[in-house]
């Protein structure tokens, strides 16, 4: 939930302004992670020899946006911005807190002592921290925060402390140091008697690296080191890292520069060659040269991390024109739905193929399966409930919609004949990563639906799909929505395109996705419409939105975006449920938003909105164009287009989008960084 | 979701105060399943021979409770209530709007006309309404209400108009007009045209008729009359009805009073001889006989229906010393849910057997199966939720937890080797009664849970478990759920009672179902700190109650109380998803309950504990006795006494009741009729 961010030049000289420039744009890039405080770690001092700075490791820490930490860093009146530094490595960290409040002390990097000697930034969550700095306290170190984050530096220290050897290696010190921990996370290390080298490693949080030199490198595969174990020595010191067990640039007095990141998007406007770590992968750089270590062998380990090449654009998660990512990201849908089909549907094949290339190994025994389990968080979460009743029309399957976190409570019984699909737009998600490895050890055949190429869930899953909407800033997620949407429908055409008595519903849902950009640039035509309404609403304090069917999930996403960025108390309701308890609620004063299509629930809606007049409720309706019927009874009408019922979804969440976007702004709030949240939660 | 009642006295003299009291008394047993308006029809008239009275029918209706009606009817000047009537029908409805707003036009009785030639009550929705209306219309008829309901006797008067005899028989015209009639109903007739007779109907909705006489009546089980339907005479007048084929008082000049009524709560005062009448049986009373038809024979119907003896006693569903039902009915629970357990679990055995009677046949069966899906709506559907784990865990099989209405939307693949289950307290909730026939046809093995003996749903299923907690009265389910509750429990260990590997789980759970009822005791004493906490929070608009694993259900159901009884928005969230979006809902401002138990989620919740405090929330705890180290954070705790995992959600949810109860009594709510709700829920 926090990010990352870490930069070493090697042999490249450098300004410290340049450096801290660079760090600070990083967590910028990040900062939808997480952005209630943030802070770097660099080289002090202001000697003309860099080298004698590296000693001395400066902490700048600030409360608030990276924005704040910006403005604190150039208040430093101790540090001269124009000194060069032929190496350094400097770490930074955006954060979202999970254990002690937002504010300077609680903020990392975290330290070992008050000297500075190691610095840690951490995503994650450690769960065992409590006993850990019970035995520190014991040992006599000193805690300043309140987070669980504070141990490691200091637990980090203690080993140092009581090394047995001066040749000891930092990664080795890490190395025992996460045996220790229990958790979550990812993080990378700094210290003052190692200077110039940084340590990253990785457990259940993300972590890549990108490399960037003007040399030609040593190798395109990293192997990747195993201790010996045999003997202390063997532990204790690193093996020999040679040109062919490291990665480096060739030739003499080269330069390489390295950065660290949660995520690609931090690391992309450097370079566009990047390593991802494995779990449990300590990634060092001793004199420039990178090389991966681990404990010990598994049977089936990849013996090398393969640099690979991102194909991102940073442009691509720039805002425009638009006054926040979520403005955007809600009208960049015609577009995101389109890449989402791109070269999977053939509209001109008059029987209408649907080809996931990520599935089309595995779609034999898909189809031969005993169940399909759909499993996600949140908006993700929502994405299965819309597509459930079309996977199970066409499949012919039961369906199962699970919440990550309640299925792992559960202990789900699942068997070797079950797909489990993971859908992730960040692929990150742990909770979601969790069900993955919980899946994959029962046997079960495991498909991703993410966003992100290279994340977790893409990388670990048996095959998948790649919902290709672009990068998503928003923390409050659109486009990965509809994009889910229409990834799982087209799952589910692929399941059934042999079964003739199918063929007609197919072509009706193919026809339908052809339209469906242009009827969600119809939908995105109402915004004028949308914004007066939400002039009528914004001081509510509680917004109820109700439909069923194929827009169930429609009220549930529309209710969480509501509540993500305006903090008004909606709730998705199903209709059905109204008299079943909701419908105490509704009075003159209670906003009620209706979901009302033309599709076989068309009467029972109509009954449920009956109900609701007949209780004095003001309806605002989002209906059909032709509903006259419907818009009889309603207060306020937005109407849709017409498409295929179980496409329908894709267009009755748009208003939603939009009027939590202009709730959001009436009521004086920060869209793209709602309070509280983050953009990917990567600790359970 | 309206409550029917009528009564006919034939040769048994009773004075009009005597028969408007009856009606009323009807009326105030079935208010719980309505009360927004109520209306009586009578013979009219004061004429010493009583005869002359039934040409006129007098119809008295009022907006609001059964009382407000029964002081409109001691204000008609115009009536004579000393005066005796040998024989008389009167009907009595107590109303739920579903269609036209509350008041005295919209009510029942609704007539055919002016002169009210024709009566009728009506329980349920006339889905094709608007057609009836357009086509009565062009023929003339004007209508008065908004309701469904006026087409009805606006049609019986157009069939009679339209007559081709005048020998025609009342339940011939009743036939006549269910068979145009679309969507769920129970209906009882009476007209000028037809004095001293009756007429009930149903189909979807509940209806039975009790007997009273004090001669022995000619039989036990009433056959069963088929129309010929070859040739028009035979359609249009009644087959013989003789001593064979119709249940009467045997001997000359006896007396016999009938009662109809949606449920047995109306009739057990006056009679424990009951019949219960099945979907489109016509009911007559003709010169005090009873008879049955139906219009045609259908293989494998029964061909009689017996006269049954009710054990229910009336003081059951009296309050007792509490303010109302509901309060009463929490207040029960240790003892309903030894009711649920009793001759089910041997706790003297050493192995602890469980034996559910209803499902001894079919256990085999059941074990056999793919897969269990739970169905239910509200509450019940909550009771499924709380079970699921245990059910997975103990039956390892997967398990579905479905909504009705959604259930019945997705038109869910159910296959021949499924078993379902139907929850429902009243056993006549009409998405859940749907789902039933919906799985019948698909060949499912069907389970009821239900408290209602004779119920719809009890009799329909193929087996099932009757939770016995005893009437309820309370609008807001209380003791149901924790009944039905146990009831699941003791289901998933009869599943297992021949594993090895779980006996060990199975003593545990045995054990804590024996101390059960005196921990919910323990629980009940907090009642005084629980209104002092309700003393705190009743002005406030919003409240989220959250918790995740075995106590998600709790969080859904406490919140669903709160809603029901208080009309605060309150919402239950799994805690698990607490960053997906929930979180930022969480400010200073915002009471927020969290439940957290000592069970394997313990250190998950303490997460989520810790983050709400972060961002400066005040959590009100329900948390375990020793719990010291949540305890720190809370800002108010209520400590609840330990018991194993899976049925400390039995414990948590009381005092979510409780606290219902005082909110809403706080809030100068009335606690067992919350407004625009119903107990029991007879209409999709």
């Amino acid at each position: 939930m926090c990010g990352i961010f870490a930069y070493l030049n090697y042999n490249v000289p450098r300004s410290r302004k340049h450096i801290l420039d660079t760090l600070v744009k990083g967590l910028q890039r990040l900062e939808y992670r997480g952005y209630d405080s943030a802070g770097v770690a660099v080289d002090g001092g202001n000697d003309k020899n860099w080298d004698n700075n590296s000693k001395v490791i400066q902490l700048i820490k600030k409360r608030g946006k990276v924005k704040a930490l910006q403005d604190e860093i150039y208040k430093q009146d101790s540090l001269d911005f124009d000194i060069e530094f032929e190496t350094h490595v400097g770490i930074a960290h955006t954060r979202w807190a999970t254990h002690g409040e937002p504010n300077a002390v609680n903020s990392h990097p975290q330290r070992s002592d008050k000297n500075n000697e190691f610095v840690v930034i951490h995503n994650g969550i450690i769960t065992n921290y409590k006993d850990l700095k019970k035995f520190l306290e014991s040992k006599g170190y000193e805690f300043e925060s309140e987070t669980d984050t504070e141990t490691i530096p200091k637990l980090l220290k203690y080993m140092y402390d009581n090394r047995e050897s001066d040749e000891i290696s930092l990664s080795t010190l890490v190395e025992r140091v996460t045996q220790q921990l229990e958790g979550a996370f990812a993080l990378v290390f700094k210290s003052v008697h190692f200077p110039g080298q940084v340590v990253g490693t990785r457990r259940g949080g993300p972590l890549l690296i990108g490399v960037q030199s003007k040399h030609k490198l040593s190798t395109d595969h990293i192997p990747v080191l195993y201790r010996c174990g045999k003997e202390k020595k063997a532990v204790s010191t690193l093996p020999r890292v040679d040109g062919d067990t490291c990665l480096y640039p060739i030739g003499e007095e080269t330069g390489v520069e390295y950065y660290f990141a949660s995520d690609a998007s931090a690391i992309i406007e450097h370079t566009n060659r990047v390593i991802f770590l494995e779990d449990d992968d300590v990634a060092a750089v001793v004199d420039g040269r990178l090389s991966i270590h681990r404990i010990k062998r598994t049977a089936g380990d990849d013996p090398a991390r393969a640099i690979q090449t991102l194909q991102m654009e940073l442009q691509q998660i720039m805002k425009g024109s638009y006054s926040s990512f979520m403005q955007k990201e809600i009208f960049e849908q015609p577009e995101s739905v389109v890449n989402t089909m791109r070269g999977r549907v053939n509209f001109d094949d008059f029987t209408g193929t649907v080809l996931l290339g990520g599935l089309k190994d595995h779609i034999r025994e898909i189809r031969r399966c005993r169940r399909l389990i759909v499993i996600g968080c949140g908006t993700s979460y929502h994405a299965g409930v819309a597509t459930r009743q079309i996977l199970e029309e066409l499949t012919e399957l039961p369906v199962m919609v699970e919440l990550s976190s309640d299925f792992l409570d559960r202990n789900t019984p699942v068997f070797r004949d079950d797909v489990c699909f993971f859908i992730s737009q960040s692929g990150e998600t742990a909770d979601t990563l969790m069900a993955l490895h919980y899946c994959k050890e029962r046997g079960a055949l495991t498909v991703g639906v993410t966003n992100t190429v290279g994340s977790s869930i893409s990388r670990e899953t048996d095959c998948g799909i790649h919902i290709n909407a672009g990068p998503e800033v928003g923390v409050a997620s659109t486009k990965a929505y509809t994009s889910q949407f229409v990834a799982l429908v087209m799952f589910s055409l692929m399941m059934c395109d042999d079964r003739l008595s199918m063929q007609k519903r197919r072509q009706e849902i193919i026809s339908a996705l052809r339209t469906l950009p242009d009827l969600i640039k119809e939908v995105l035509a109402l915004d004028d419409q949308i914004n007066s309404l939400a002039h009528e609403l914004y001081q509510q304090r509680s917004l109820l939105v109700m439909g069923r069917g194929f827009n169930y999930a429609t009220c549930m996403e529309g209710a969480l975006k509501i509540k993500e960025i305006t903090y008004m108390h909606s709730e998705g309701i199903l209709a059905g449920e109204l008299k079943h308890g909701p419908l105490a609620l509704v009075d003159k004063l209670m906003p009620v938003i209706m979901i009302i299509m033309k599709d076989p629930t068309h009467t029972k809606c109509q009954n449920a909105l009956q109900q609701v007049v007949a209780r004095k409720g003001r309806p605002i309706l989002i209906c059909e164009k032709n509903d006259d019927e419907s818009k009889l009874l309603a207060y306020r009408t937005i109407e849709l287009p017409h498409t295929v019922d179980c496409l329908q979804g894709v267009l009755t969440v748009i208003p939603l989008q939009l009027l939590s976007y202009h709730l959001a702004v009436l009521r004086g709030f920060d869209v793209d960084f709602p309070r509280n949240l983050a953009k990917s939660v990567t600790v359970e």
